[in-house]
């Protein structure tokens, strides 16, 4: 018997039939004995009507209002499966985020979750019945409804998982688990059978669209074990003996796992990320001399703006350099403003950007005890005449920036290279 | 300067446009100084959405999670209006009834109100903020989310009203106020300056459908004044010095008006209704004995089946009677059915319904100090050879049931008999 937190999103909870398929998926635990919660998202397109209707209401819109506005999409959902739930004859109730309550800063619409209040919610748990949680939203210490920003019902199940200190936090999603990459890329992905917090957020970071990021980052914080499992296959009904989905578990856990030989030993790499939505920018011929670049980097940091991967070449000319970097393809119009606001205080001469760029990144907490990673990377791209114009690196990641038209080549020919392609 | 509680109706709140007009109506109340609070319904057809969801996930819904997420559309036009009177430049903010709170009880789907806590509220008005509170909900002492059956969002708005001793609720409908009678009958009806609490029950139960009759009542026990009004016309810009709608008060505040030449001379009689959802029964033959009719209306009692007009007629034969009345046509089937199952104890010999019935009332507390009413209304209808098949009375009400083929004439008859026509 285990306490499991299970959370469905928008696609599983659009309309009656198939909100009654997610109820059988969570009868099912709890016939099988387990103390159950289930953190809901709001019908697929509701979130996006009803923040129509707030901009309509006031493009300028005042977020405490907007929270009141959008919040009341998932308290139908989450109304919803109590109700379809106590048809199938389970014991069950919701719990809005203000009853609970799951107390939040008060930076509405984008709140950040504090301490939850769940002794009466374990209570009812322990009692037998299903506990039914709209995701994404919370309450301020004004007394008044709070949410987290798009997505954030990933954030919502785990942080209520770590609250009644469950088992596990099962997130079904539309896809089954996190893969080696992306299936539609190379068709001999594998899925994981599990990985790592750092690697899921270096995978989530870089393009995999699984989980929210956020959510990761609070499960290795607080240590929840999170599957990621999809609602659509025949294979939802996990326990406690199988893993039908990816499980994303600390160091520890993961060495456990295998140990237990309930994963196979881990490759070197995990899996392979690619992003498009990266922009490349160069700014040739600044002076090279103490400060410059930070001249370059402050302005964008003043402005938010996420800058990736950098590097500095040797100008032609002596005293002078090429600096490149990347920034996300959304802020690309702001940055090159910004650089030009600052042109004089800089002192480059050509601002040159490119879009059509892809950052390709392989990831593996196995590489902080191999050598070789990169050097694979690098030989295994030249091999194929595929040019590398950018290079980062972290402790469990290395990325390359390429011609956008080489993504899927370049992703096959590492998913190969690393030995990740499936029997 | 005055504290005024406005109610705007689902068509009222039926998408941005309208919503906007709404809240210029109540700006405009604001900027003269007013404190405000506004009372909303949810977007017209939302609340069938939501009910019809409920009714999908199961069909014997529990009314607490049914009131989950049927609150939820109050919640959005409340939000809605906030933002929109925020862009029109007000200091605007949502109560949500668990905040406030309102208190209820635990009669979910069907609540009534109890307690209401506005000092948060009262100082928020008082600072120029205009409040805005979702109709219909409320808190139970389970701290769960109550609401009070459909159109309870009037008996919110008197409710608030009462609370924070507003000196008057104005409820904004499709109609502008209330009639003689129904216009669409009697083209030279004339819309009322005031009615009393009294004739505005008795007008509301037989037909005249502008305000919800529980609503009515509140006000009455209150003592809050209300006055009903249309949000489509240009007359909607109400204050303390002109009366664009129909005041509905006290006996006492009614003399005032008059004394006060707000309002001209009641006439003896307010208004006629009429009522074509009755049906008639009767049973034949009922042996004329005490207890005999208990046997008939005990068990309609138990069954919560709302008897009005009742008459017995001496029968053909010695020691038996007939027994005729009306229930709601909606209750027609389930009585039949307990008549039946009762006729062995009951002793009847046949049972004949008729739903080709209508009810007609003249309405009027000038009634009370007058001769005559009754008799005019018998003379009139039968000087256009109307049958009479019914008749019950009030202190302010004479009630006759006919023919239903006949109401249009003779609400016509009578409208001109007691002198009602306008100019």
């Amino acid at each position: 018997m285990a306490r499991i937190v299970m959370k469905f999103g928008g696609t599983s909870m659009a309309g009656s039939e198939r909100i009654r398929r997610v109820a059988q998926i969570v009868r099912s635990q709890a016939d099988a004995g387990h103390e159950v919660a289930v953190v809901v998202s709001a019908m697929a397109g509701e979130t996006d009507r009803l923040v129509n209707f707030c901009r309509e209401a006031n493009p300028l819109y005042d977020p405490a209002e907007y929270d009141v506005v959008v919040a009341s999409g998932e308290q139908v959902t989450s109304g919803l499966l109590a109700l379809t739930l106590q048809a199938l004859g389970a014991k069950a109730r919701s719990w809005l985020g203000w009853q609970m309550p799951i107390h939040t800063d008060k930076a509405y619409a984008k709140a950040r979750i504090g301490n939850i209040d769940a002794e009466a919610l374990i209570a009812s748990m322990q009692s037998g019945e299903i506990a039914v949680i709209p995701g994404f939203q919370g309450l301020s210490d004004e007394n008044r409804i709070t949410t987290l920003g798009r997505g954030g019902s990933d954030t919502s199940a785990v942080a209520i998982a770590a609250a009644v200190k469950a088992d596990r936090c099962d997130i079904y999603t539309d896809v089954d688990g996190v893969y080696t990459t992306d299936p539609r890329i190379v068709a001999r992905a594998r899925k994981l059978k599990a990985v790592t917090y750092e690697e899921m957020l270096e995978l989530a970071s870089v393009g995999a669209k699984v989980l929210q990021t956020r959510s990761v980052g609070l499960a290795m914080k607080e240590g929840v074990k999170v599957q990621v499992l999809s609602s659509f296959t025949d294979e939802n009904a996990p326990n406690a003996d199988s893993i039908p989905g990816t499980m994303i578990v600390s160091d520890e856990e993961l060495e456990k796992m295998e140990l237990e030989n309930e994963i196979v030993e881990r490759q070197l790499i995990t899996g392979i990320a690619h992003d498009k939505n990266e922009a490349k920018l160069t700014l040739t011929r600044v002076p090279d001399l103490p400060g410059a670049v930070s001249n370059i980097f402050a302005p964008l940091a003043d402005a938010a703006i996420n800058v990736d991967m950098i590097i500095q070449n040797v100008g032609r000319d002596k005293g002078e350099t090429d600096v490149t970097f990347t920034v996300p393809q959304a802020d690309l119009v702001r940055c090159t403003s910004i650089l030009e606001n600052a042109r004089e205080k800089i002192g480059f001469n050509r601002l040159i950007s490119d879009t059509k760029v892809a950052k390709i990144s392989v990831v593996g907490v196995g590489m902080k005890s191999h050598a070789g990673v990169a050097s694979t990377m690098f030989t295994s791209l030249a091999d194929r005449k595929i040019n590398i114009q950018a290079i980062s690196t972290s402790e469990i990641k290395v990325s390359v920036l390429i011609d956008e038209d080489e993504t899927e080549l370049a992703v096959r020919v590492l998913h190969t290279a690393y030995g990740l392609d499936a029997e």
